[in-house]
């Protein structure tokens, strides 16, 4: 990882390990033929493990939005009473869809870099009703913050039963504990360029039971994101649409990858990885932006200091590899976010963290060299349990 | 081309050249940063060249159809009046995505086989309206028909000069002639996997100042394939949700590809092979679905014989390495359709045409053997002006 091998350090697309890459250079085949029904077959009945679900997983050509959208207009009519948890941008999006195609959205905002609280949401389904669906991130990109999902789920099974529970897990699941119907969650969306390591162009949804009740009177218009047009094709192997082969390919290698490694060791490797980034950042004198409790183990965001002009910092750090993200929505020019998701190890953060030192260096601000490297390291053995 | 390297010849995904498929396994870019909006640029402006517009061209994260319906949903409104000409199966999706989201549609159809009639459809516009758009489409894949969009839309401008001209020319933009501002179209749509020669994943929608004027009234609901948002994301080398980047790779890869090979050349290639495969089919002995004065010159289809067990038959195509496409919709097990679009050459249809001689030959049925190769050869070197 230098100038010439970037060290790709966004919340998605996650940088692709090599089998990965070469996988998308395959020959195309018939997307209605033997070898593609095979290939999706497979991919599904695997994406079916990392979702933990016995229920169905589609899989759906588009950017994580889309798989949003046919979240949403899948299930929904207009005039259905909907409650929008949201603690960032991700949230806010997944409110204003469900309100464009005319839903009645209530919205339970909570302060950037504060996960939700379930105590709250109970309140607010307690106050209005009935509620078709709650609709709530697992990890908010944004503000690198990771919800309760088990709890949320749980003040909606107590309070509103009957409602739908539909996440956007795009940027955690595959990367941190998460268990969809062991939580009872009835819609959740993932996409192909987080945690599975793969090029965008591709996401994910898995449908309950409950989900397909709802489908079968949904009156939201809907062609392209119509879930259950998936669900058909899938049975003879084919997707409703043309979709993303290569990225399909990639798939396939990088759920061969994620297997050899296993579930609870890739959760290990993200909090090991979450751990360290914020001991190196905060070791370097950023302040954070997540509540600790909640702090996301895919993508960290810090506060741009004051005194430090942004677009200098950031030049010199893609100078020297480094290409971290910037702020989105009210945070734009604010912070800085650090992604760790996906294909992602200790080393390439200590690598981040030295090229932010040394950076920080050259512009003359106290450091302490080798600290935040030494720092991140630490917390990464300890996270890994290898120290005490 | 053998059984290991499969001759795929059905009307996309077409085949990709080597130096795209190898694109396709490039490392990720930041897609909000710097490398990626010279890309993007680059491509939008190449895009212009093969559309034949000065207008806006737009990249879309989905299959063709999710291009269709950014097509419908960002310039109309519920209750709309839309004629909808329809000579098969994806006439017929276009014509459905409308109703789907409100538009009050008219279906001009014609028989399947047969190209829409310029002067049907101005008894059509005559007869109702007004009219607010009109939906047509280029290259029928179902039916392996060429409507003559020109003269449809003049139809369209003499009669109901208001109305939006929306053309789906998926499976034939880019392989024969199209000249997107000469012919006053205001929004076309395209897709990667066909004459582009790259995976599915992306589409391509132009839009004209006409039909941005109706997006600002325009009252679908839309999110994902709201093409405004696109417009405002692409002034910044972006786009709103995250873009299929392994797909714009090998699009920068084939573009560079067709621009070395020239568009006209490109369209007299794609004449040659279309002549090529017509001549080839019928000293086969297969009688031709398509009008001979509207047949594609990007997709064939032709009858399977009432004798001929079909099942039988593609299994040998299939261990002698051909790939060809069934029939779809109506013509579910009646048609077999052959690709010739994109990645393609005479030497590649020569070769399907001996690999159908030789199955039929093995099924005992009576073909003069080298005739069709003969046949095929000969057309292509007429429709090159090489032979008399």
């Amino acid at each position: 990882m230098n100038r010439f091998e970037p060290n790709l350090r966004i919340p998605g697309p996650t940088s692709l390990p090599d089998a990965v890459r070469e996988a998308g250079a395959r020959q195309m085949v018939n997307h209605r033929g033997p070898e593609f029904a095979v290939l999706q077959n497979s991919i599904i009945d695997r994406l079916k493990k990392f979702y933990k679900t016995d229920g169905d997983v589609l899989i759906v050509t588009a950017a994580g939005t889309g798989g949003l959208e046919s979240a949403i207009v899948s299930f929904l009519s207009p005039g259905d009473k909907v409650l929008a948890i949201t603690i960032g941008a991700f949230g806010d999006r997944f409110a204003k869809i469900a309100t464009v195609y005319g839903a009645d959205v209530t919205k339970l905002s909570f302060e950037w870099g504060k996960a939700a609280d379930p105590a709250k949401v109970r309140e607010a389904l307690q106050a209005g009703g009935p509620w078709k669906a709650v609709l709530m991130t697992q990890n908010e990109t944004s503000t690198a913050v990771t919800n309760p999902i088990q709890d949320l789920a749980k003040a909606v099974k107590d309070v509103a039963p009957d409602a739908l529970v539909i996440v956007d897990a795009i940027s955690g699941l595959g990367a941190v504990p998460f268990d969809t119907d062991g939580w009872n969650l009835d819609v959740v969306v993932s996409g192909s360029q987080k945690a599975w390591m793969v090029a965008p162009g591709l996401c994910f949804v898995s449908v309950s039971k409950r989900a397909w009740d709802a489908a079968a009177t949904a009156k939201m218009p809907k062609f392209y994101f119509d879930l259950a047009a998936h669900k058909t094709s899938a049975e003879s192997g084919q997707t409703p649409w043309t979709p993303a082969v290569a990225v399909m390919f990639q798939l396939d290698a990088a759920l061969t990858l994620m297997e050899q490694e296993g579930l609870e060791d890739i959760w290990k490797r993200h909090a090991a990885v979450g751990a360290a980034v914020r001991a190196g950042l905060t070791t370097l004198g950023f302040k954070l932006l997540a509540d600790p409790e909640f702090a996301s183990d895919t993508v960290t965001g810090a506060w741009i200091p004051e005194d430090l002009d942004w677009k200098t910092f950031n030049g010199k750090l893609r100078k020297l590899g480094l290409v971290v993200a910037g702020g989105q929505g009210a945070l734009k020019g604010k912070i800085f976010r650090i992604g760790h998701l996906g294909h992602v190890t200790v080393p390439a953060i200590l690598n981040a963290m030295a090229v932010l030192e040394q950076t920080l260096l050259e512009l003359g601000r106290p450091v302490v060299p080798g600290a935040a490297v030494e720092a991140a390291q630490v917390a990464a053995l300890k996270s890994l349990g290898l120290v005490k």
